[in-house]
Parts: structure tokens; sequence; C-alpha cells
């Protein structure tokens, strides 16, 4: 089961938009995400836009942790990626606390290879889904 | 429409595992990536596992584009978040290619706001999901 991965997409809506705009929040905010996923950093990259918006994309050993802001909108869309035993939700629900989201919502997409994902153990999770019933395959030449 | 984003979620099959284990490779073909979907990289993260592996982000002007390698099972999670209007679909052909996948599969999931998506005039796509649909919305106190 090496290869099966856990990858979470996050919408958080109605944050604080002064946060989602400040680039030292947001470093501050996805580090101790990552933290509190029990991921271990091996890389950052961080942006910000003009007038405004910021992206941020942390390199984990477990794979990856990124959000982008939309601080006019509120908005910001994070995605957390990890492999191994990680549990990624604590990590998800601290994005949330952080920008003082009102709502969030979270799919859970399980990649990998289809052996490896078949014989996995994976803890339950509502909003699940199995890389393979959300593709489309192409064969190439 | 502005906070519309479409991720795509993307399994690479049979890779060359030299390749997928080369970090210079990755590099090259993460950049040349993000060039053929038309997109304007603003900042970069690489990592070289050990004994074996690579994860690659290259956060772009339109969100990002992220690569991680199984070289050992010939395998590679690739997912590619862009707003705005760009076609990221040569993107992706381009990984697959590149990497000499046998075959990929690609998920897309539309993101952003609910308003902004119903508006949004997006171009026809198999395999196609509404975060919207697959998520679970918690409410926060």
């Amino acid at each position: 089961m090496h290869t099966v991965g856990r990858h979470l997409l996050v919408e958080l809506h109605d944050c604080d938009k002064t946060l989602l705009d400040d680039l030292d929040a947001v470093k501050t905010t996805i580090r101790e995400a990552a933290k509190r996923a029990g991921a271990s950093i091996v890389s950052e990259s961080f942006h910000r836009f003009a007038p405004q918006g910021v992206s941020a994309s942390v390199l984990i050993a477990e794979s990856h942790l990124s959000i982008h802001t939309w601080p006019e909108a509120g908005y910001a869309a994070a995605d957390l990626y990890t492999c191994g035993e990680l549990n990624p939700m604590p990590g998800v629900e601290y994005l949330a606390e952080a920008f003082r989201a009102t709502t969030f919502s979270c799919a859970e997409i399980i990649r990998g290879l289809d052996d490896d994902i078949r014989t996995a153990a994976l803890p339950e999770s509502p909003g699940r889904h199995n890389i393979a019933a959300l593709s489309i395959v192409t064969e190439l030449l």
C-alpha cells in the first residue's frame, strides 16, 4: 500500500479577509497546519499577488499542503495530500480556525495504484471518493 | 466567476522509473508542463527523497502544479490547479509523455464559490466533478 495517499480538497468560506491577504499570517498558518497534521516540511514556496491574494505550498515528507486565497471574496482553497499513517484532519480544522472560516467543506480523494488501494486499511471518512471512480483513463500509444 | 478553478488530479502509470527518480528530469518536466498549460511560474520547490522518489511543486500565477513520484512502482501522482482561462490539458498530456506513462487517468474537480461556479462558462470535459457534490460541509461555531 505504499503508493496510497489521501488527498483532501478543502474549501474555506467567509474567512477573515485581512488574514487571507497577509503573507506572514499565511506562512505561519500553513506551517502550523502541517505540524498538526503530523507532517514534516521539506521545502516551501510562497507568493503574494498584486493587488491581493496569497499562494503558499509546502512540500512535506508525506507529499504536500497548499493554499490559495481570494481575500476580496473571503475565500480560500487548500489541499492536503498525505501518504503514510498521518491523520490530516487536525491540519484541515486548524486552517479553518486560523483563517476564521464560518464554514468549510472537505472532500477526500484516495489516490494510488489500484492494487495498493484495495489492500489499504483506511480509517472511516465521510466525503471520501476513490480516484478510480472519478477518473477517465487514457491509454497512450 | 473569479474564484472558479479547475483542479486536475492526474495518475500516471507504468512510467520510466529512471526518469521518475531523476531530480533534474522532474524539474525540467514540471516547468515544461506549466508552460504547455499556459501558466506562469512564480515560485518553485523541489525535494529528492532517500532512497528514492522526488516531489516537486510550482506555484503559478494561476494556482499550482505538483508531482510526487514512486520510482519503484513506476507511478507518479500529479495535480494541476488552474484559475482563469487556461487550458491545462496540454500540460497534463505532456507530463504523461515526458515520463513515458503507458496509461494515465485524470479527474477534474471544479472548485470555488457556488455562485461563481453557477455562472462560469466552462468548456466540456469528461471526468468532471463539482467540489460541492463531493464535499462534506462543516459549520464552525
